[in-house]
């Protein structure tokens, strides 16, 4: 198994809501299926995509409602502490929830905050002075 | 906000299955924490991290366990209908749990099968003829 993720899918809850949030932090829909799915780039080879609640239910075809976001965070990283708190407070502008305001967080040396998207999913927003990415795309960590 | 995702960040039950079951699909890992996270590389700039479910809950910071997996499906997509088979069938042998055998999907034109992870996270397998990566990293969807 290639060591690649392709797509990574979050059960919407409010597509409308859902382009209006990604919109105002300036991100631009690879596809845009009115009432089914939102898809945007999020790294090469890579689609994050919103899939509406009840069409993530059906394709999973399982009992129950497996739409509630839990388990999990996406993360985006800066290159600053002060690009934390200006990023932060623009997903706030833009109907995110701040559930952590910016700060030092308790593993990895870093400082970050965490804001709501308006499907529930968790963004951890930080600057990592241990993390880099290098010109190939390979990430490395460093003490 | 650059449209990059640097992590996705999984809550692990258990961590020594976690590494059981990537490393039985031949992925390595680019950092292993015993006891708190195993990160991966799973795009270029981009990491995907298996954080032990206590630790993914003291770093919410938030009342109650957010650390059952739902709402969102990770995917990796092949080249073939056999390849979906035959991936389906390693990931099985690896530990891993068949919620949807291989089948044309509802959505999109895939044909495709749903895995859960030891974590319970979901992975879609699938062959999708109308998607394909260019060579510097850019998704296309064709009809």
């Amino acid at each position: 198994m290639k060591q690649q993720l392709h797509f990574v899918t979050i059960a919407a809850l409010d597509l409308h809501a859902t382009r209006r949030f990604y919109g105002a932090l300036g991100w631009q829909p690879l596809l845009d299926v009115e009432g089914e799915i939102i898809f945007y780039q999020s790294a090469p080879g890579q689609i994050l995509g919103f899939f509406l609640a009840e069409k993530f239910n059906a394709d999973l075809d399982l009992p129950g409602d497996h739409s509630r976001v839990s388990g999990i965070t996406l993360a985006h990283n800066v290159r600053s502490q002060d690009d934390v708190v200006a990023l932060v407070d623009a997903m706030a502008a833009a109907g995110g929830t701040v559930l952590k305001p910016p700060q030092p967080g308790q593993f990895g040396g870093v400082f970050h905050a965490h804001v709501q998207d308006p499907n529930g999913a968790i963004w951890e927003i930080a600057h990592n002075p241990g993390w880099r990415v290098d010109a190939d795309g390979t990430v490395r960590f460093s003490d």
